[in-house]
């Protein structure tokens, strides 16, 4: 059983691919919309909030836990792997291990909120892989807003798209991480807004093939899982669960929206 | 002992002018920055924060309780009226009343969260004063986000208030309420887009204004209070105690330029 938290509904793009690239196995997703967003929040309080989620997921049977959580990740995850005895994956590590492999010029981009490039994790990770690289770190606390409310062509997101990658164009990266699980829904913009020659890395695909090289390898956690939902579709209700900690309208909207299907929101006080 | 609680740090936009108008009482502020923002979340959950605020502020000593939110006091506000003893003044009574006697056409516009706009309260307590009344309501979910960035004089900031006021222009609304905390900081610009001729209305002023003769008369609560503060500079640490549930170097910046002197938000759980 997989088990995804996020601070909202961002990381259902994780969730999407996960069940993409895994869909032998069963999914628990968390959304802490009652707490949504975290990026603006200081790390001690998002910290708190990720031990909650995770006490959450392992009470519903949860074996591995995916923190789809840029934020999150950047602040809890050495936390949360000291203190629960569970592998945790998260969303920077493979993405890191990417942006190092694949730079040409050593300069990589991240853009993400403020919680999540304050916290310097994303530089450190990619340094320890390749100390040349240089990491420019951009801010962009305006874009979850304008996502959840689906302002996703709006001449005023182009702008502010704009202002926020014109210094990581100044640096003349040829890399940009995409460092917070809302932002593929941007991909087309941003693409446009940075240049074609940059490689834009997606962190939930990365994470996606991270967790299933973890899980082919981990049989002492699968074999449990394997076969009893053989054949059951990703829409069967018994095998992948939503739960979110608050709902309104929008937001099952954007929820239906990433999956392509109606997706059942189960309201939990967790 | 003033007790007034926010989703954040927008209702000190109503503190200070509570400290303005009401100089000789202690104020006791709770912003909620650990679950802000309210105005895109559900009913329920906004209630089971107001609650807990309440708790919090009493438990300082608060006498009267403020509800310096506009989403706050929508969904909430009957409630911890129907379960506390203490009065409780909320931002949109007053505000209601100043716009339902100001207008001339009988054309109101009010701007605010999506928890506020849908809840219908200004609607309902307007027409309770004028039934003649027609009022047309926008949420305006990327206004705070904005104003959080500080980007008060961005041409994206410009651009989006014009798509938000399109409609109320349409409408020849004669008067528009500023059914958020936050929109004040924003007042420039409103007018500008909205037409000169358009009066508005800052619920803070109202606020303040409806609670100083609140306490005028009432003895039983000020009696106490009176006298004990008197010459004690609002800056006075023992006199007005900013409380928060979460903390960031942004929000400090925009505390302090709230108030135009250097606020020590205090850190608690509560």
């Amino acid at each position: 059983m997989i088990g995804i938290f996020d601070s909202g509904i961002g990381g259902m793009t994780v969730a999407k691919t996960i069940e993409q690239v895994c869909p032998q196995y069963p999914l628990l997703y968390f959304g802490d919309v009652a707490h949504t967003p975290y990026g603006s929040k200081s790390s001690e309080t998002i910290i708190g909030y990720s031990r909650r989620n995770t006490d959450f997921l392992l009470s519903q049977g949860a074996k591995v836990i995916v923190v789809a959580c840029n934020s999150a990740a950047a602040t809890s995850v050495d936390v949360l792997r000291a203190e629960y005895s569970v592998p945790v994956i998260d969303v920077i590590t493979a993405t890191t291990g990417k942006a190092a492999a694949g730079t040409l010029n050593r300069r990589i981009g991240i853009i993400g909120t403020r919680a999540t490039v304050r916290s310097g994790v994303y530089e450190k990770q990619i340094k320890r892989v390749n100390p040349d690289c240089r990491i420019y770190g951009q801010a962009c606390p305006l874009l979850v807003p304008l996502i959840e409310e689906g302002w996703l062509n709006k001449r005023e997101t182009k702008m502010i798209l704009r202002r926020y990658l014109y210094p990581l164009r100044q640096h003349q990266i040829d890399t940009l991480i995409l460092g917070c699980t809302h932002y593929p829904l941007l991909t087309h913009l941003i693409r446009k807004k940075i240049g074609k020659k940059v490689q834009l890395i997606d962190s939930s695909i990365e994470t996606a093939r991270h967790l299933k090289s973890f899980l082919d390898n981990s049989p002492e956690i699968t074999s449990n899982i394997k076969g009893k939902f053989e054949g059951c579709q990703p829409h069967c209700p018994e095998k992948n669960r939503f739960f979110v900690s608050d709902s309104t309208p929008p937001l099952q909207k954007l929820a239906d929206g990433i999956f392509g299907r109606k997706i059942n929101l189960i309201k939990t006080n967790a």
